[in-house]
């Protein structure tokens, strides 16, 4: 049956006006002054925004680390997704140094399968770059449909690549048309200085901070940018963290080197001081990068606002207090990395960004959704509130308040890094293809209704810009 | 009568798609697939872009300079400006020291009255603050709807403004809520540098350029942007042309200073040596600032398209090589400074940056369109195609070549300084508030149609952002 | 008579050695060890730094003001500045507007005649420049032997002069061979600030420096760079206190400008805070520009470590607090600017510098004494201990401590802005030309024996550097 | 028996000078005027400079590369070096993983012993950090008295250190006192590019250069910087080739890092197109890093004025054209990296430098003697022109031409990159510790006489300054 959405305010990254929506099966098919139809059902949207559905180009679900796992799966994660207005994510498919990538691949769909209840893609990680990852490399992008791939600078002996491994892998991308996601800090300094402090017997969370400093990561994405204009290739900077990172993507965007930053909701919100609580707390405050000193935020702010960072990710990565955090209580390097986050992300950015008046209500669509679908090889699909576009929406009240707890949270985690935040503005109700997941802030979805993308080339014109390149020739 | 436009690809600043538009009277009311009404006359759009109407955020129509007029008034230059797509122009309205603001509005609105074929506001020149000034700007702001003001640091003794005047400008426009522009040039050395090359007998048209080297360009910027910073305040740079210039707009933009940038197609496109021509053809590319060496081209582009510079404006300034620029034969000082650029301005920029890649296609919109009519308060009535914005459309063969010449173009003016040059991209038919003006490349429209349009206040959220601000107390 | 100054260790701007020195008429003969010779008074040095005599480059003595007139002349000025160590300065000559540079000259050799007790050197101040100034300058340099010209870019009405005026100082110094120095605060703002502040009745000394913010300052000197840049000229800027400046200069010199900077004591040692000091006390502090927040010391230091300023000058400018800077207790505009701090300057930079690590005891040489005089012309007889440059010595006692304040200073001003500060290090004999100044610590010298000194031109090579030059063309 | 040094002009890095220089035993004396003794050798010095004695930072005499060895030993190296005025090297000492340290010195000790004519001292590379080479440093530094480490950032699988054992060797020499010292260039990435370049049968000498771009010196100059910061140490970046790396040494250095930063003639005067000389002759401008675009040479020059570089060595490392860089005939990558360039480092300072007005003659002694003697703890042993310090002394006339030749160079090989090249300036008569080794530009010195130098820490105060420190405490 058709849906009508009426009298709601419509917001894109770039218009903000007062029409109706009309949905025909899974799309837009109209929007318009008034309408008035009797085979549609009407849903009124009065004195609330309208938003595109959230896109989160950054979680790690049912993922293993250092031993546990994520405590957030493909069910529990997307559900507190959509809660959030998020429609999409895009979650990062862990490889294993010496295994065919398509074994990775399948591994990830089977932990999707009849499970998540919003759309959803995979990134892939790349550890390692050999002939046999080459040979399987068009592949990946042609035929699955993973269009970006990522590399990290950090966890030595883990995860971590070396530079001709970065370098190759952004060469790859440029043939094949990817985008190469980078985790920029400077691993070997970091592992030296975890091994230096545990020496020392400093194993308090506090110790995470200090041995991550924000030095490493300015370095390590200066470096990775580098490469990238080296490559004449592109980049997206994963998680970033503070003004050292800042300023390195900066200067390379004035270069004219294609790259895009990232941030996260707690290095917007939330301080290094926060990883001195008491009682262990401070280990609900564990990311890498770490959580800075408060005066990071401002930059931060700034350059989502001036468009030297371009999008927000969640980075969820969600891991008990007790059970999984604790794991690191007598040594800081045992912690596990990560919180949950995948919840907050639109309401903060919208809270603590649009209410406070440091972006634009268009430029909140454009950083919590837009960007991240079009960067990505998901737009039109996805990503905005235009005619064809799937009917994925948020009907958000912009004034109700909401006080983030765990007690509350739609996570499957046993605390929450904001609880007791206040943030201002929720999702009433949120539209996924067109069926309602959440509906007056309740959950009316189904596990195994979201559908995994396959993702256009990185740069791919859509379709429907055709028209031009044809002349182009 | 109800019009569809049937078939077309919308393009906004965000969105790309294919869909019908309906207009009722001079609106937007829906956009939709498939519409199909017996009551709407329909217009086939197949194969074409439609774009939101150009706003082109400064041009000079009937203005008088160094004892002559511009050629075009606001009859040819907004006839001409229809042909080229654009349908809303802020003119500048120059005020005399000494005389009531009030009565260099008056005799603009004298030089527009039916005359125009497309909507048209005014910024204000500022000449010099002092009490009487201070009093009457609140009216310009509330009653006139002129929100915007403009300090020359050049042409010593004739516009130029001291430091103290630019800095009352930005503080009054801070309180009272208006946008400071400012032409960026350091008019004391400028003078000294013309009378020098004069005294040495230096008087072909080059020495407008050498005697305007970009370092004075780049100072004044600096200046202008440290005394908005200084002041809280907000400022748009017009005609930027140069690496120094964008490099202390982007610095200041990272310091968090809220400065805006524009350049124009004669910056993107030509060069310093064009003033070199033979004959004293050098003086039909005489702009202020000039014309600079030809690798600044590339620094603008690469601006535009990370968001550090951000409009396009014409500078239209027309003068008939025979008649007018020759009263400079004998001394490139009196050169009349400017040049016919209302009609071409987005065709370039479209040729130039979507055609070749420096820009995208969305970028385009945002630049020749919806970022002037938001920064100066008339979105979203003008900038961008959403139902409920005037139906301000251009239709565009985004593959059609042209081949600029005085002998076709619409300006009144006897020369074209692309003369020859070849471009791709060009609109069909153009609608004003939902009226053709030009249909199949032809004018269609009246003198006089063209309306004048009072605009909000600087960073004034629009009526429908109010839901959300209601909760922000 | 000869003299021998045994067992003291020599510092110069490069070495540090333990010799004696022979002294043969006002010049050093000899350098070497041993020295054993009947004919020469020995001097014992043991223990002891001999240092070349500080130049001071900044210096206002009997300097008329807002209507009063410095309190030091150069009777009681040079006695302070040899009791501190410094054995030439340089005063700023103040001209008239309409009068010849020359009159000015005369007056300024008057106010200096049978006065000074150590050499001395004049700057001339340039309001304006027209045919008459242009006429005048060959032979100011050439004949007067004054090489340095100083531009105020502040003291709107009074000493400030318009860019164009600074640009064509800048290009006679290019021309002839000068230096020029600015006193870089952008008057126009500073101007509206003091009478904003003044009409909204805050009239205590702090508005002294909230009315003088250091974006002035950068602003201003970054103009006077690129001018200088642009005149491809020569430039000194006096007096830096802030980042901001730092940053200007230190741009301009890594694009090749040739800029020279200097500090002064207050600046490295005090901060903003002080002007707020209750009872009118803050009245001391009011230096233009003004002290700035604390943290600009660090920059300040890392700047002289680095190279990025090269000198010290005192500024010496003193005023009574009673019935001088009381001038100023209803209305902060009207404290006489300046402070007591001739013969403070090389204490503290030798105390705060060299004991406290921030710079070398090489570059503390440098700082106080050789760049100076080499920048302006009076190297190598001043500057340096070399044979055959002047005999003028500071035995230096590197481990003593002294309490600075007016109860002991030898200046004439009844206050010291750095009473009850404790200093290591202290001057305990100075010579001139060979005589003894100070000896033992008291003043044994004649008032009218300082000689005027004629200066070479900028960047003049020195007699000695012949042998290569003649090879050059 | 004593010698006189009559009439000649005396430089150091501050001071120019006319006088006599009396020389017993080993050290000078004394310096004055008209020394007149009967008991001394007199040598007339009139129309001459008199440098201190070069001190060259930075060879590899009788080192191992690629599987052959450089042609010039410790004796035809060091006769070569004192041709051209430098009466002191330090080597760079190869160590190999896995075995003791001291194994590495004493074979240093070994290739020295009874050849060298100067004097000498050793760098020791560190290639890894483990507990023994730990253990292993504090002995070194005390006992052998080699107070600076090399790694390498580069030459992956042979000399390449991971960024762990740079930031340990920082560390272990902030803790020591000792100077880190880095060839910056990511090895990782020129690894990648050269094997790339083969497989694509690119083989020619150009493809060394293309192989390893400035950006990848930029990226590991920057990496170290910040490595240096962190780890609040010191660092001495070897060869800086290019504008990417200057800027990093720079903002480094404003950012208060302590940060020294060399380059070598080549970069100063050649450039990269030489590498496309034909018939292999490319292969003679072989360096690591490579040589650059020209313009680049205008950026060395303005950091060494504005002291951003602060020394100059001549990294000589040569090899025969015919037998050994033609092991690259058919592979770049096979020709052995270097050349000779000991014999001219100090020509083409003074004769490019000081002759063009690029530098002042003082700071052509501070670049070419005093700064290395001073970095590497030589001073004031070496470096200068002072009483006390060794009679290293050369005396040399800066108006003679010479044009380079292998035909009249004095090093073992049978090339020199500069072949034909005309420079200004020779020495005529060199000195060391008071004795001829070059006399009237002939050899006359004695294999063996040259003596290894166990140097002080880093940043250790000379005995003579105790003076001060003891009232530091």
């Amino acid at each position: 049956m058709k849906k009508i959405i009426r009298n709601g305010t419509i917001v894109t990254a770039t218009d903000t006006y007062k029409a109706d929506i009309l949905i025909e099966e899974d799309k837009i098919s109209a929007i318009g002054l008034n309408f008035d139809r009797t085979d549609a059902e009407v849903i009124d949207a009065s004195g609330h925004y309208i938003f595109p559905g959230g896109v989160d180009p950054h979680t790690h679900l049912d993922m293993p680390f250092g031993g546990t796992v994520t405590k957030d799966d493909f069910e529990s994660g997307t559900i507190a997704a959509a809660f959030g207005g998020t429609t999409t994510i895009i979650d990062f498919c862990l490889t294993n140094k010496g295994e065919p990538l398509q074994n990775a691949i399948e591994t990830w769909h089977e932990k999707s399968k009849n499970k998540a209840v919003i759309d959803y893609s995979f990134h892939l990680m790349i550890g390692e770059i050999n002939d046999d990852v080459l040979k399987e490399l068009p592949r990946v992008i042609e035929k699955e449909g993973i269009t970006s791939f990522k590399v990290f600078m950090a966890y030595k002996n883990v995860f971590q690549a070396d530079d001709a491994t970065l370098y190759r892998t952004l060469l790859a991308a440029k043939e094949y048309g990817a985008l190469v996601m980078v985790h920029a800090e400077n691993g070997d300094v970091v592992d030296y200085l975890i091994n230096q402090a545990l020496a020392e017997g400093k194993v308090e969370p506090i110790y995470h901070a200090l041995t991550r400093p924000p030095e490493v990561e300015g370095e390590a994405t200066g470096r990775a940018a580098t490469l990238t204009g080296l490559a004449n290739s592109q980049l997206y900077v994963v998680h970033v963290t503070c003004a050292e990172a800042v300023e390195k993507i900066t200067e390379a965007r004035n270069n004219g080197i294609d790259i895009w930053g990232e941030t996260c909701p707690q290095y917007l919100v939330l301080d290094q001081s926060m990883l001195e609580k008491p009682d262990f707390e401070g280990a609900k405050y564990v990311w890498s990068p770490p959580l800075r000193e408060k005066w990071n935020q401002d930059v931060l702010w700034n350059a989502l606002k001036n468009g030297n960072l371009q999008t927000l990710g969640s980075d969820q990565c969600s891991f008990d207090f007790k059970g999984q955090k604790d794991l690191g209580r007598d040594d800081f390097s045992k912690i596990p990395n990560g919180g949950p986050m995948i919840e907050d992300r639109v309401s903060i950015l919208f809270s603590e960004g649009v209410k406070k008046g440091r972006i634009s209500l268009n430029q909140f669509v454009d950083i919590s959704s837009t960007r991240g679908a079009k960067l990505f090889g998901l737009y039109p699909q996805k990503g905005t509130i235009a005619v064809g576009s799937d009917a994925d929406l948020v009907i958000f009240d912009p004034n109700c308040k909401r006080t983030i707890s765990s007690e509350t949270h739609h996570m499957a985690v046993d605390y929450n890094a904001f609880e007791g935040m206040e943030v201002t503005g929720e999702p009433v109700s949120v539209l996924v293809r067109g069926e309602f997941v959440i509906r007056e802030k309740r959950f009316v979805g189904n596990a195994g209704s979201g559908q995994f993308l396959k993702r256009k080339k990185y740069g791919e014109t859509s379709l429907i810009e055709e028209i031009s390149n044809e002349g182009k020739k």
